[in-house]
């Protein structure tokens, strides 16, 4: 079984994804007849080192998201992870020497293909007589003895794109250029680590790992590491390859140490999500700066990918300012990401939370006036939401996750306890805008958040008066937000409609002369009515809405609920 | 089952991978006491509006991947998929306050948890006398009818911190920027689709798809799309999705049509790998184009994800040039990428391919010498390679993949039929570059760039010159490239072995006076001595390298194809 790939043809597959990248990005131009890409404005370099890179498909965005001013001139593309025609990189050298560029350097990652390859193209374009340097890059920190075949090119190959780009771009010459890559290739090394293989397309995964392994010092052609080591903390994975890459035993660590300063690349594989890209970021940042190592930069993004591997790589480049210049110069490049050109070790990382403001005093007209009675208010009304628990629970079990009863019954222990624990404010706009955060806090999920909204927006108009007019503005300015930030109406089937039925007739309190209870008892009746209306209705938002085929035939619990709130309000005014 | 994820805990994963985007950016600081980061130089944005934005985590890069100048001035990070607290929300508000900007906008995502947290931070700020804003994004292009919760929000809230930041940065009023993103986010549409479902840490994946089917429509946390289709080709979903989010009987669709301007993001979903992300950018490019639509900018790569989902959103943007100069401005976010401001319809993707530079004519003295004995040096090297086919295989079967015979023959036969095809050319510089080209081309495999490799560069001594010191400067140039390119050395048991003797005997040559054959034939002895001495030799480099235990007692196969190759020209030079 080979695997899921979103693409055309395994034949056609590295051709569309150059030439997807290509038409997105004006910056670049396909070379017709190859698999190349170079810069849109190649005839404007005239006098400039052209800069080409490539290699197998598969790690994108390297090669061609690096194409850009400040990075590559071009890019060379092989089928997956397959070196690329030599016939290809002669064209895109004769491309750049025809543009009148003053030479090109031959970017190259360590691998046997890529090196004759590009070397065969090199031999073939110096026989026409055109100035080509190429350098082998070989930043892997893996193996601990070394082969001749040398290092393998990995992520650290992004690094020297963007130092020659840089050299390029200020008009260095082709030798120099060459010659100070070339010490820069010589001060980085790489580590992988992977929680997945990748599958090339048409083919299966190229290796398998059980749930608790993870494999060590891979390449970024799928092939397997060095070591498979079992399953760990983010923080132990990253101290193992830290130690690994920059133990000196080990014949291609980077020789980091306490006082070394350095560029860190923490590079996706591919498949890694990007919050553990970020948790191990800061395990690598940590892990680091606790062994005295300075991060002048860091990186964190896909630069280098194994197709879908999940996994990441650390690179570590040691740098001094004049290099951290280059790293930092301009590009146009869609792969390079913006880094603020500022150390990374040694800034502060947090600010100071800011101040609790001075809460805004109600005017005079507005303390105290009904302090007295809201005590036993609020307590008839936890009483009652206490006892309606299992009658809500039921209802909800039909419509919902049956958690309403047991919602509002938290609700009404936490004020209870509230209301133990001391005198409430005599104010109502501070007691509501109190009880708003309680019930946030403590009654939790959306109808805490709701009812915490309500009491939020409810308190505003209460500011300044607590007359009946204010105590009707306070219930449209809840219902108002309930409504706006809910997103329910009237007639979806939710607490709403109880409240909006109520908050209809206190309008009556607007009126001269209007009387408190007679117009509370009207909103009341009409309440319940608007709750027992809901067994009719359609849920139109809340959890209810999701369950389309459920046949709804009892009320909805937070109307009935909230009935029951303002029925206990009015009991207790009017005893 | 839980999934493997690399982090520390499951508790502490949201605020360890904001922590590390924090810590390798210098330009955000983390809040303390809250899961917040905001600009560091937060206190040099007096009188400018403010941007908050955020939600769950788990959509890396966003949000705080989008904080810098020219985009968010703070974000707010809930848990995996879960809106922030509100405490947190509102200590960001009053943080941006505090440092003197002038209000605050919060852009959300349309879900219930995000508005209601967002809304109540919002009353309970505006209550504190803080003027604050809110647009609530919904671009989600899937429901083809309308629940009352409206569309979710999704990969296109980017573009909204990339107008909105533009705006602020300009220092455009609170007012005005919410009624100019609120009237971008109306025209907008984005569809998701994966390969694979996501799990949230400590979790198992949030659904299960075989490998035949696609997920169309996908939210960004883990829950199931609109509708499975069969797995396609990239062209083919591309298409139904463009179909389906551009249908005027979709509620929810983005009205594009022919003749529309658009901002197009092609966003990985977060594990897809970026060549497949580059397959379908082509495919929508090349969809919409055939549709009329003009594509004035294209976004790829990964901006809103759903942790490690193998998928992709298409988000399409109804653009005009105010909005294009707003999308254009800088910034220094590091999640958004370096994007040409210029259209991506109507610019030519190509450029012609370079011409073949003119054959660089050989010195007189070096044209014609040799021909007359090359073809008959040809035809019997072609038939000792023939011969030796199955000798050749037999070696390469002790150590490598067994066909090194095969390979050898392949090359035979192509210059057979290359010389039946017509005279080789006069000159022993040009008949040595053809049959570069040719090797690499038919021969193929490490042998035939390595052959090429050697030819190439052994032609370059002969353009001047034929004579003997010239034939020995021209082995010495070919053994060169070979070892420069190739890695290996003398002693590393391959081709070059035989290779590098001859070259040694043939140094007599440069001699005044020295004889071709007497010299030749010493070579070739040699070259026969070292082919039988790599019998004894560990593999230095090569295939054979990678077989460290098994027992090589047979020599090279290269190294002997290479002394025969050596004794079939003497013979006839000899005859």
């Amino acid at each position: 079984m080979t695997s899921k790939k979103l693409m055309n043809s395994v034949t056609g597959c590295a051709d569309d994804a150059l030439a997807g990248l290509v038409a997105c990005n004006p910056n670049l131009q396909l070379l017709q007849g190859h698999r190349v890409a170079l810069r849109s404005d190649l005839d404007s370099l005239k006098g400039q080192v052209a800069l080409l890179s490539g290699g197998g498909s598969g790690h994108e965005p390297a090669h061609a998201g690096f194409i850009g001013k400040g990075m590559l001139t071009g890019v060379i593309a092989g089928a997956v992870f397959t070196s690329p025609a030599v016939g290809s990189i002669l064209a895109a050298i004769r491309a750049v020497a025809q543009a009148g560029t003053a030479g090109t350097l031959l970017i190259v990652k360590n691998y046997t293909g890529d090196r004759l390859n590009f070397g065969l193209a090199r031999e073939q374009a110096r026989a026409e007589g055109l100035p080509v340097e190429m350098v082998v890059i070989g930043d892997d920190s893996a193996f601990t003895v070394l082969k001749k075949a040398g290092r393998r090119g990995l992520c650290g190959t992004v690094l020297i794109h963007k130092v020659a780009g840089a050299l390029a771009e200020a008009g260095v010459g082709l030798e120099e250029i060459t010659r100070r890559v070339s010490e820069v290739a010589n001060v980085m090394g790489t580590l992988g680590v992977s929680l997945s293989s990748c599958s090339v397309p048409g083919s299966k995964p190229t290796f398998e790992l059980s749930t608790g392994e993870v494999e060590l010092g891979l390449g970024i052609h799928g092939e397997a590491g060095v070591r498979r080591i079992k399953m760990a903390t983010a923080d132990e994975v990253v101290k193992l390859m830290l130690d690994h890459m920059t133990n000196p035993s080990n014949a291609s660590h980077v020789p980091v140490q306490s006082g070394s300063s350095v560029v860190l690349v923490v590079n996706n594989l591919g498949g890694l999500s990007f919050l553990e890209l970020g948790i191990v970021a800061d395990a690598a940042v940590r892990t680091l700066e606790a062994r005295g190592v300075k991060i002048a930069r860091a990186l964190v993004g896909t630069f280098m990918s194994a197709l879908e591997m999940a996994g990441v790589s650390l690179t570590l480049l040691l740098a001094d300012e004049p290099l951290l210049k280059l790293i930092d110069a301009e590009t146009s490049a869609s792969g390079w990401t913006n880094t603020a050109k500022v150390s990374v070790t040694g800034r502060t990382r947090s600010r100071a939370a800011p101040a609790e403001p001075p809460e805004i005093p109600d005017s005079t007209a507005a303390r105290g006036s009904t302090s007295k009675r809201m005590v036993p208010v609020l307590e008839r009304v936890c009483s009652t939401l206490l006892g309606l628990e299992e009658h809500l629970n039921a209802l909800d079990r039909a419509a919902g996750d049956g958690d309403c009863g047991t919602t509002h019954s938290r609700a009404a222990t936490a004020i209870q306890g509230w209301l133990k624990a001391g005198p409430p404010p005599t104010s109502p706009a501070q007691l509501l805008s109190r009880l708003s955060v309680l019930l946030l806090e403590k009654m939790g999920g959306s109808s805490g958040a709701l009812y915490g909204l309500f009491l939020t927006a409810a308190a505003q108009p209460l500011r300044t008066k607590t007359d009946l007019p204010a105590w009707s503005a306070a219930m449209d300015a809840g219902l108002e937000a309930m409504q706006r930030y809910g997103k329910a109406a009237p007639g979806d089937r939710t607490m709403l409609d109880s409240l909006w039925a109520a908050g209809q007739e206190l309008q009556a309190w607007k009126s001269p002369g209007a009387d408190l209870l007679q117009v509370l008892t009207k909103a009341v009746k009409s309440a319940e009515a608007a709750a027992e209306a809901t067994k009719h209705m359609e849920a139109g938002a809340g959890r209810a809405s999701y369950i389309s085929s459920a046949r709804l035939d009892q009320p909805d619990p937070g109307a009935v609920a909230a009935a029951a709130i303002l029925r206990a309000i009015l009991e207790v005014l009017q005893s």
